[in-house]
């Protein structure tokens, strides 16, 4: 069994909780809090320590996931525990990305760990898409929607406006782009093509509901560029149908083939999410037992999805993989 | 340049042709034949020479791509050909891929080469994504799809039969079923529910089309677990609307996350392929890539696509992959 340990308990540690305990060859081993380790109630009977005493266990875990925040934990958090610990995270500030490998890798090469940086979905699934259209088809033309699914960036966007009690942003592809795209029309398209902007607003009693819609569409960055609906509602509607976090997307590419480019394809990969955390952890837990085995066969240094061979995220054999899934 | 060298010159060789001068750091070095090479009618200036002097050129030739068939070329040509190149080949019975596997790699052991087979999109990137799906999702159903597509072997059975000048036959998903599991009903599907037939059919003058028709629907193994169409059209009609060789299909993983089942997801893989050879042949060429960098890092042994780290197959540096892709 691989021994799993996570490393910080909001919506992510817990999927990540869910996913080991589905995984026919792991045990979760220890979680790891900055809260009071006895504060911490677990859905499962997981051991709960304090982060700053992880290292005292370092010779009893195989893998540590990082259940942090991109902003603030990860860029300190990753380096740090790679000193003691092979590490998966979901670094996915994508700009930031190449700092944050070049950080984590010095400290891996030095401890002799596997990390494996910005696994989840987008950057990750989506990421992997990505490079393999490419590979296949080298003429042609790459394109992502998101959705439909929650922004908690621009949900928390909508909450700081004043006057605004609780907001829920859903992302939504426009289906005349994905038409287009799908027919292989390569279409070029502006921010305002690809997507529009759904907003769920419970309002302050008594607030200026005019002022707020305004504010909203209104925002640089997050909102002016698309077509954004706002639809106030109250708190208990917004408990009530708008309380999961859904996502999901497509990533397509669409390219020709033919010395005279005559013949056309797309590839077109796509996520339907009921729980956008859940399946972050799901992708997570996979990429981990890649880092156990690639441990173990001597590798270290920092790594992505990019640089992780199929095999090594499925639990059976090459032998098995080839009979049963080729 | 990467030095490729094509054995075969059917559709998929011209395919490889293709793909081998759209790609930006590959050239091509000769093309071998078991036909007179002065006969061979090439698209682009490569050389032809006789498959039997291949072995001349084996210091010329970084990785040679074999594109003849599965029934009667690769068993033997694969294992021969890795005495003496790094190979790639598409082959596609799948019941015998471990014994083709197992043959290869003995080879290659032995010479020091690497091999990657059952390279395309089934086997291939379809078997990718089953693997993929499963590892992310391991409480889950599996789903694949063909088509809407020519299938070259149901069309050849159909051209078997009594009184029939020519054939084309399309297997085509059926609709209901795609909702079904998008939806993420998990439907249990029967051969029936999944996929009709649709056949174009020349018949000869004065055959008897009810019994050609009957023949086709109650053939055993290609068509009789199935709902059939047959349609009678002229020579001319063939060879107009039916002339291209398009394919694809979907692969799905659809399953559970969360320690109650409570969140379903949906992964999606689809293809829609205008010419399924050169698509096919665009994989073959991505992998080329993969076999020479192995083979440059001292790899050895026959792989399969689950043992190909994805970076190995995409022209750009790791760097630029993280930067621009991740």
């Amino acid at each position: 069994m691989i021994r799993i340990a996570i490393a910080g308990y909001g919506n992510l540690g817990r999927g990540v909780e869910a996913a080991v305990t589905n995984a026919c060859d792991m045990e979760l081993v220890a979680l790891f809090t900055r809260r009071d380790p006895a504060s911490v109630k677990t859905e499962t009977d997981i051991p709960v320590y304090s982060m700053e005493d992880a290292v005292k266990y370092k010779d009893d875990i195989d893998v540590m996931i990082l259940c942090g925040g991109s902003a603030k934990d990860l860029p300190t958090q990753t380096p740090d525990m790679a000193k003691y610990f092979n590490v998966i995270d979901s670094f996915d500030t994508h700009a930031k990305i190449p700092e944050h490998f070049a950080n984590v890798d010095k400290v891996c090469k030095e401890s002799g760990k596997v990390a494996i940086i910005s696994v989840g979905w987008d950057p990750g699934m989506f990421s992997l898409n990505r490079l393999y259209g490419q590979a296949i088809l080298p003429c042609g033309n790459d394109y992502t929607f998101w959705g439909k699914g929650v922004s908690q960036g621009h949900s928390d966007a909508i909450r700081r406006i004043e006057g605004v009690v609780d907001a829920r942003q859903y992302t939504v592809p426009v289906e005349a782009a994905l038409d287009s795209v799908r027919a292989g029309e390569n279409p070029t398209l502006t921010t305002r093509q690809k997507h529009t902007r759904e907003c769920f607003v419970v309002a302050e009693e008594g607030a200026d509901k005019a002022r707020i819609e305004n504010e909203i569409k209104t925002m640089p960055n997050y909102f002016a560029d698309y077509d954004t609906t706002v639809t106030f509602i109250t708190k208990e509607e917004l408990d009530r149908d708008h309380a999961g976090i859904p996502h999901g997307g497509m990533v397509f590419r669409t390219g020709t083939t033919g010395l005279n480019n005559e013949n056309k394809h797309v590839i077109e990969y796509r996520l339907q999410l009921d729980s956008n955390p859940q399946f972050t952890s799901s992708v997570l837990t996979a990429f981990a037992r890649a880092a156990y085995r690639l441990a173990n066969e001597g590798a270290k240094g920092c790594k992505t999805v990019f640089d992780i061979a199929p095999a090594y995220l499925h639990p059976a054999s090459g032998e098995e993989l080839r009979k049963n899934l080729l």
